[in-house]
């Protein structure tokens, strides 16, 4: 049966692209992506792997021979074997270099010398450079002898004899200009180089800014070393907005949909230990006021509204400020407003909320105090939410822990333990 | 002195490029805004005004006149201005049509008449279009009679006589390819036009997919209408991503950082108003134990870590869960490896926390009994997570209610009520 499934899977993918190829195998399980893997034929499998995610690719790359990665990663794009290369162990990483062409190792050498993380791990090393003194007529002739432009190719950079970058010359220009003008009459110098050590985030926001399609990369000479494409920098906006949501909830950022238990479950269990350590904070707090709340039992039937109202602001009030954090916008200058509109709103809502949930809980056990007890302590709580999700992104940033994991469950706890904390310790004044 | 400011602010902006306007005015408190933007030239308005976000257009569209919409939008990419009027009341847009001159007037209607949404709402009407039987060099002449092409033009569209799409024309394959061949011969056929209606998801799949730079949108009848290029791509993944973090939070993903409260308020505390009434829900089942809870206050104490422990482990199994099914990777096909690999997790975390739990709530309390129930509520809630961070987005979506912004709440009342309910319904059997 196992075979007969093996004959149709191959008749299946045959006939999709490598990209589609790579989608179907980034949503199936683990075990019907290795039947899959096993079926795609050998001159696509390169191809396929780029189009996979980091976290898939390293699953097939441990089972291979450093001999067998070269193979697979022969004929793609510097950055996209960089890439590969980067889910591999660094002896593993010198074997397959051995294997490679000559010139594949040297450029791939070059790129790998930078972070992941930076423009340098971004670039490509296939750029056409040109001469400030040529003609475009010798661009254009150039050009021709050329069988086709590297992918995203939409500007040619010039170079001086030193190979410092010192312009763009934009396609679209060679094609309208006079052929008779020169390169330096034409090219395009407004558009600062990017240098290797930018962080891929400073890569995003220039595209994004200046709605480019490639850019080039120098050294710190200003030499010029390769380009950043459109393609590549999607990738980094979609795994920088990736990343807040899943640090919200705990998890890895580069965590596939379907990975297996062994992979998921650590990151899961440890984030479930410290918020046991939170919870487990709360509940010291309650215990405090065991002895009110055996005197008046709807205390212990009403406290997790508190708790929760708080939490819900909080965490309103927090991914709000994640999200100013991350497109750049918060700074000292604006945050003193930012506090004030989310404590002013902290204080509408906590008014709101604390008369109606003052008068439901009178009615519900028929007590004025309770209600007033629950009113005061949701005002208090939804003002320490506002302060808590305001201010905690910022000292996590400025601690150099990334706010995007570990500011929600600081938020969740501080919501969690001053409400309780007021809620019992107001009722304890009144009831006392 | 704010005559002064005013003079200040001037010599600072008027040396910035119009998009680092943009961003400083972004990222600026409101009243900071309207000093801002007074003191921008009127010519380079337009371009500013299009690098604004939504929310923050609106906020200045409201304070002009039809005339004075015509003038800050002149000269910019049809796609840009359909997006500006967007903002505008259906009235006033057909005031600034009016202002508009004929052609401008023509091009954005028609862009207009697709929903924002679409790919018709995305598109640009400035292609070049050539016939498939000229020659390169025809082409290259023709060219040569444009000042520059549009923004982010990396090929030329075929038409046929009936303007219908018949091809792309890639400009590296214009500058490679022997100027004597014809487009027919030249052109690439495999990637498939776009069609109006398609949504902006499936346009920025296909972008991210493809890798494609621009492409071609057609109507029913395969008529060429325009192109999408990949910087208005770029915006539909920053959106949709961020959509699904904003949501999970119950907030507008396209409410401005700097909001103001009459802005913010109503839907946060819409989503307060929602959450008072989970929360509710919950002290309600709590109450059908008051008389346990009298009796055994020790309850009261450990009843939210049953809660808190299945509201993280469900949130971590939904957030998966919805970025799987924004990435398009979860079918029916695999739905049930997901569930099963959840419930394991849910399993191996809740025996291993109950146990810890257990343990140390004995010690705490000194009674085994506690220990046993707290433990076995624990096994029961985290398959409980399990089972509604994967059902409950799938179910949502089957609905047709957007499971970011409804998952989140509905998930954490399904842990919190049946977290009570089972801690509290155990400890009634167990001390009844």
């Amino acid at each position: 049966v196992a075979q007969d499934d093996g004959a149709r899977i191959r008749s299946i993918i045959k006939h999709l692209p490598p990209v589609n190829q790579a989608r179907l195998i980034e949503s199936s399980t683990p075990p019907t992506r290795r039947l899959l893997w096993a079926n795609i034929a050998d001159e696509t499998q390169p191809e396929v792997l780029t189009e996979l995610s980091e976290d898939i690719q390293s699953q097939f790359l441990e089972r291979m021979e450093a001999s067998e990665v070269a193979a697979a990663t022969e004929g793609l794009e510097t950055d996209d074997i960089v890439d590969i290369l980067q889910q591999l162990p660094e002896n593993v990483i010198q074997d397959v270099l051995q294997e490679m062409s000559w010139q594949d190792r040297h450029r791939v050498e070059r790129v790998l010398s930078f972070d992941e993380d930076t423009a340098g791990g971004l670039m490509n090393t296939d750029t056409i450079t040109v001469r400030p003194k040529f003609t475009l007529d010798v661009v254009l002739r150039y050009l021709r002898r050329h069988d086709d432009l590297p992918n995203t190719t939409d500007s040619l950079f010039v170079v001086n004899s030193g190979d410092e970058y010192v312009g763009t010359l934009p396609l679209s220009r060679v094609l309208t200009s006079d052929p008779s003008m020169t390169v330096r009459e034409v090219m395009v110098t407004s558009v600062e180089p990017i240098i290797a050590t930018a962080t891929d985030r400073e890569v995003a926001q220039l595209f994004e800014r200046n709605d480019l399609v490639s850019a080039p990369v120098v050294d710190s000479n200003g030499c010029l070393l390769g380009r950043i494409t459109i393609d590549d920098v999607v990738d980094v906006i979609r795994e920088d907005t990736d990343h807040n949501m899943m640090g919200l909830a705990g998890l890895d950022d580069d965590i596939d949909t379907f990975a297996t238990v062994r992979k998921s479950l650590p990151r899961r269990a440890l984030w479930l230990s410290i918020n046991l350590l939170a919870a487990f904070t709360s509940s010291t707090v309650i215990k405090m006021f065991e002895a009110t709340i055996e005197q008046v039992v709807a205390l212990a039937i009403l406290m997790p509204i508190v708790a929760s109202m708080g939490g819900v602001a909080g965490n309103q009030t927090l991914t709000v400020v994640i999200r100013g954090m991350a497109l750049g916008q918060i700074s000292r200058s604006n945050l003193g407003w930012l506090l004030r509109r989310e404590l002013t709103m902290g204080l509408i809502n906590g008014i709101f909320f604390a008369v109606s949930v003052g008068i439901m809980s009178y009615f519900w056990f028929g007590a004025w105090t309770l209600g007033l007890v629950i009113g005061l302590a949701l005002i208090f709580n939804l003002l320490n939410a506002a302060i808590a999700g305001t201010v905690i992104p910022l000292v996590l940033k400025s601690m150099k822990i990334d706010p995007a994991l570990a500011g929600g469950m600081i938020q969740t706890t501080a919501t969690d333990v001053l409400g309780f904390l007021s809620f019992l310790g107001l009722a304890t004044i009144f009831y006392g």
